[in-house]
């Protein structure tokens, strides 16, 4: 029998994991959940239901997972807890310095419902994560790298389109080539924000507005780029549609460390990304991890987990000894 | 309490895990022991003995882990099971092919003594293989492709040295770059033995001896060389005791893939490492999955694992809590 996903939220993120559910064949699309009118929602699967996020609790007997592909800010930390009472749940919560509180607000209401809910799955958090774990652990001397990019920032790319007389925009988050060279050659640099990542803007201004104050005003923007290097282009509402409507991301960790008596021998543990679609790509991400969820419940765990908690092997369709042979 | 390590075997493995151990607050070395007589063996930790493997038997709550240095011909087959019935073990068995085979025997015996046996620890198997593991689940519609090197392989130098007229040599296995590139391009290519791979040699020869019937033997030797693209230097035994003494490796894992409901977007995962010393890095990789037998162990686990059975949390000194902190 497949496992039966809900996908709760059907933005970029829920279509998705609409498409990654096609790719693996232990699954199946039981439904999506839509805060809309369902019937002015048109899903990419035919024969399955478009329900409102009201009947969810409804449906408790056709759904083995829940997905949340709702946002960090104001939706998951109230969806989350309330999800976990009926259903198995991932989600992608990605507000990294409030995960221990979002953890213990998970965590307490999976325990109650013996559901198990995987929280901060994605790529970072996620897969980067995971990397920063296994190499510090292995490398306990050394120092760990994370650079993102190059991919477009959404919340930079807001940001922009809040400046006035600015109609449209898209930034791009930029790893320094000498800083990851300087990480690579083991001298383990200490760098500054400005060093390790420069922001490439791309923006649509209205017609006669003050170019030269826009760009001002963005480069000087607290928080989002009055720290970094910033170059800002103006170009057409047409080229930014032509060249600039992709959600490219990626990014790198690095870890560098030395063994030895003496520490006399240097290491370098790389793991990059490099994405055409960053919402697809989390969401493939999500629904190999709601594979482990299923599993871990059905072996009757339950509580708030992170991809730090799940064995590896929980997220393939392949068996245990199948991995042995074919991957290890 | 500190986890008490003991170190089986005491080569360039044994001593890479008992440097290993001093990078980790949490834990000690217990003892070393060896084939040869102990009073002979000088180990580089004061105060910590050095007994014969024979004795072993009689330590059994003086040592919490212990780890097998031996090789995976003829020493591992054997020792794992048999260490296995008296401890927690972690293996580094590397034969590929024979996993199977070896996960079966330890499994029985570490379920009977209910001992932790995690094998095939390291980094190819290991790291490598949790790399292969992690980005199919996540693009299963894809290919993945390992690559070797820049490093030693000690197989092919040792098949080097039994040419006749050889008196010592080195091999350096080496990806293709272009090879590596056509992957990453995501492309998908298929490729053959030859184009991913060169191997380079460096030959002390004999005086007198027939240089060209050396390369040509090496250069047309089966299974070894004769599938790839081979360049054989002569050099001096002063030159390459100064110049290739070193144990360097490391290698590429690349998964590429696509998703999207008409597979639209390409999708590159990377896992590069780049190693001064390889039974070093080995060493490390092995003592943090000793944490992780010990920590299951302790659980009320038992029986034969892999990498890909531990959940990643386990391998880290840190506690949950500080690894969603500051890790997630």
């Amino acid at each position: 029998m497949s496992i039966r996903i809900g996908i709760f939220g059907y933005g970029n993120l829920g279509r998705g994991v609409e498409a990654a559910i096609r790719q693996n064949d232990d699954m199946e699309l039981a439904a999506v959940f839509t805060r809309r009118d369902p019937a002015t929602v048109k899903i990419a699967t035919e024969g399955v239901k478009v329900c409102h996020t009201d009947d969810a609790k409804n449906m408790i007997n056709d759904i083995d997972v829940m997905i949340l592909c709702g946002g960090s800010a104001t939706d998951l930390p109230i969806q989350t807890p309330e999800l976990a009472k009926l259903f198995n749940v991932v989600d992608s919560f990605d507000t990294h310095a409030r995960i221990p509180e979002h953890f213990a607000n998970v965590d307490s209401v999976a325990k109650q419902s013996g559901r198990v809910a995987l929280i901060s799955v994605g790529w970072d958090p996620g897969l980067f994560s995971l990397n920063r774990l296994y190499a510090s652990a292995i490398l306990p001397e050394g120092n760990s790298y994370t650079f993102w990019g190059k991919g477009v920032s959404q919340g930079h790319s807001d940001a922009i389109r809040r400046v006035e007389g600015v109609l449209d925009g898209k930034q791009y988050t930029i790893p320094v080539e000498s800083a990851l060279d300087a990480v690579r050659s083991g001298t383990n640099p200490e760098l500054t924000t400005r060093q390790k990542h420069i922001r490439e803007c791309f923006v649509v201004a209205e017609e006669g507005a003050d170019l030269a104050r826009i760009e001002n005003e963005i480069k000087n923007m607290p928080n989002y780029f009055a720290d970094y290097d910033t170059t800002v282009h103006f170009i057409t509402a047409e080229e930014l549609k032509r060249d600039h409507s992709g959600i490219p991301h990626g990014g790198f960790v690095i870890r560098s460390g030395k063994t030895g008596l003496n520490s006399e021998h240097n290491h370098i543990i790389e793991y990059s990304l490099k994405l055409d679609s960053n919402p697809e790509f989390t969401a493939s991400v999500i629904v190999a991890y709601a594979r482990a969820a299923y599993r871990l419940n059905k072996e009757g765990q339950c509580g708030c987990k992170t991809v730090f908690d799940v064995p590896p092997a929980y997220l393939s369709i392949k068996s245990a000894e199948e991995l042995r042979k074919e991957m290890l």
